[in-house]
């Protein structure tokens, strides 16, 4: 008597995932460098060596037993002192270790955050284009995840739509900026409107209603642009963190939640997150990570070839007549199809070797996302290919 | 708006926590060495130094990006593989890669395990004495756990309270033997006899019933004791391991789920954790830790220590007239207090410097437990406070 539920959730193959077995399959015939595979968000930029020395020295100089013991439910307390002082200095928020649970990466700490503000039926609205991961992240814990459409002209927020979907139901907000799959970052603007709007709300509702700010692509923001901070701009914000992205570190599940000391409850929510991970079987992330991390907080990965890759493309994209929004960070760009239908579009890519992935699961049908952290060489090399496939299909 | 049931688990402090805070805090009085701690089941042995070498290896030899990247989600399969062929040569099971999925130790393992099997409001059995947290752990899925009373003359399975509380509802039962807290290990006999009854009810009820064996003491078993493989008794049986104790690693949170090749529904159990871990935020174990782990999977760190110091305990308590059964493996001891209420005796205890724990919260009130992973010159130092308690309190 298996649960049919997540029977049932095998079969719905992520396109994503699809996409990636496919490039793959198809390096294996003609070599992995001649195919042009944008599926993945994989971090392309080696590990800071600071990060690899600490480990080691970590592994050569401390105790077995404290090194690799249990961490405290909210994770090291020295860890999470510096990771408060980190953000303090940079954002002049007064964080402190209290208010910092740490996470097996965003995804560990969005499963937090879901559960701090919303109970079964409760709704979580987010902005399209969106992370297709959000539906069962959401969905899976009992809260409703609704899907405000996208303004398509900017990728900022569609506030009509928004504000027509907003309801005494709605227990929280989920924005992903800079985000994936669109690369645009909110604007001061767009965070303010949404600030004003959910500030109105909440008194004519009679309840809080939180931002969740999903934030793995902080550090991967583009010269000159405005990307403000959005806990500095609404109180009750829940941000949520990853080093996957800013560290190269994708596999070592490490991040945190960090509630926003002007919360409302900001004083119960760490220790909620704790009781909570007793449900989730959470347990903090892994010793050793937490404390090598600690070490290099504010450094990068040389992120620098994301901008680099990022303008080649734009440059190309515009030269081509594609419609496509400048993307603002991160490493994906999201230009319209053309053709209607973005599955077709991105079918046919695929007699080019260029691996696209439609825009339909991002909740932007007739759009696509191409994830540019490849190397800058096969990116220019790309650029045959896309010449070809516009040229010779449309 | 704050969900209201993890609000309120805040206030419930474990007792295990409490007392150990008590022992930090009475050791910066009075030094920790003469704090006789038992409160805490923390490996106290060294993590073996091939894991270390391991660690090193791969941090100064593999390219940071394959090294940290994103781990696929059922773990990494040449990990997956190996784990599968160590428990296929162990027990004599066909386990193969697609049975294994890596988890962040047993509480992430379980996690899963539970919701495989069990909708909100199915019930899952357990046997007093139990760990505690296994409350949280079931109830907070949806499920509701369910207590079997012990029986205190073995600590192995109280078979008549058993089949009184078997029901159509139950979908799982969840042992862990070795046991924590009482120390024992139960026999083929006690495991035939608990597959028979189970074979039994599923015909009778026409549903699977699962077993989750909650395996993280496996390794330490002590001479001369049966401690048969659960999974080899019975077919429909979930495993759920974690090297906390074996590699005493607890800190990295790695372990996994074995599902039982004969399992109904294997082949779709290790894809269904896939899915139910987009739900709790899990996403793999971390990416080196899976790595290193798999090299030094047949080894353990030099666990002979806890047998001495059992060996030491039992002979000590029998000599003060304790009524105690002789741990057929783990690290913990559960003698009988010497009145009827086992916090007042604890209570008593802690004048003497003695940190022990009450069985109430193990469903075993009258019995108390020790945690005697901690060094063997402190146990026999311990004997002295022993001693004195029991003489001027009893």
């Amino acid at each position: 008597m298996l649960v049919q539920k997540y029977k049932d959730m095998i079969s719905a193959k992520s396109v994503i995932r699809q996409l990636a077995e496919f490039a793959a399959a198809r390096g294996k015939e003609i070599g992995y460098e001649n195919v042009f595979d944008y599926s993945l968000g994989n971090p392309s930029v080696p590990v800071p060596q600071e990060f690899t020395d600490e480990m080691m020295r970590l592994l050569q100089n401390e105790p077995t037993n404290k090194l690799h013991g249990y961490s405290p439910n909210p994770g090291i307390y020295s860890v999470r002192e510096t990771v408060a002082e980190s953000l303090k200095r940079r954002f002049d928020i007064p964080y402190k270790a209290e208010h910092i649970f740490m996470a097996t990466g965003a995804a560990g700490a969005l499963a937090h955050a879901f559960r701090l503000v919303t109970e079964p039926g409760d709704e979580i609205l987010t902005f399209a284009p969106f992370f297709p991961e959000y539906n069962p992240y959401v969905n899976l814990t009992g809260a409703v995840l609704k899907i405000v459409p996208p303004d398509t002209g900017s990728f900022q927020i569609n506030f009509d739509e928004f504000e027509r979907m907003l309801n005494p139901k709605v227990m929280a907000v989920l924005i992903n900026t800079p985000n994936n799959p669109s690369g645009i970052v909110y604007s001061t603007d767009t965070i303010k409107k949404l600030a004003a709007i959910l500030c109105d709300k909440q008194k004519e509702y009679g309840h809080d209603i939180y931002i969740i700010s999903d934030e793995p692509y902080r550090e991967i923001v583009f010269d000159g642009v405005d990307a403000p901070c959005v806990s500095a701009l609404y109180d009750n914000t829940i941000m949520c963190y990853s080093f996957s992205k800013s560290l190269s570190l994708p596999g070592e599940r490490i991040g945190y939640v960090a509630v926003n000391p002007k919360c409302s409850g900001a004083e119960y929510m760490v220790n909620m997150c704790v009781q909570i991970s007793r449900g989730t079987g959470h347990n903090c992330p892994p010793s050793i990570i937490q404390l090598a991390v600690s070490k290099v907080l504010d450094l990068t990965a040389d992120l620098s070839v994301y901008e680099r890759n990022m303008n080649l493309i734009y440059d190309e994209l515009k030269a081509l007549d594609f419609t496509v929004v400048r993307p603002g960070g991160t490493f994906y760009i999201f230009p319209k199809a053309l053709e209607e239908d973005a599955k077709a579009f991105c079918e046919k890519a695929l007699k080019y070797d260029l691996i696209l992935v439609p825009g339909d699961s991002f909740g932007a049908p007739g759009f696509f996302r191409m994830a540019y952290c490849i190397d800058t060489e096969k990116v220019e090399r790309s650029f045959y290919a896309l010449e070809k496939f516009v040229r010779e299909e449309y």
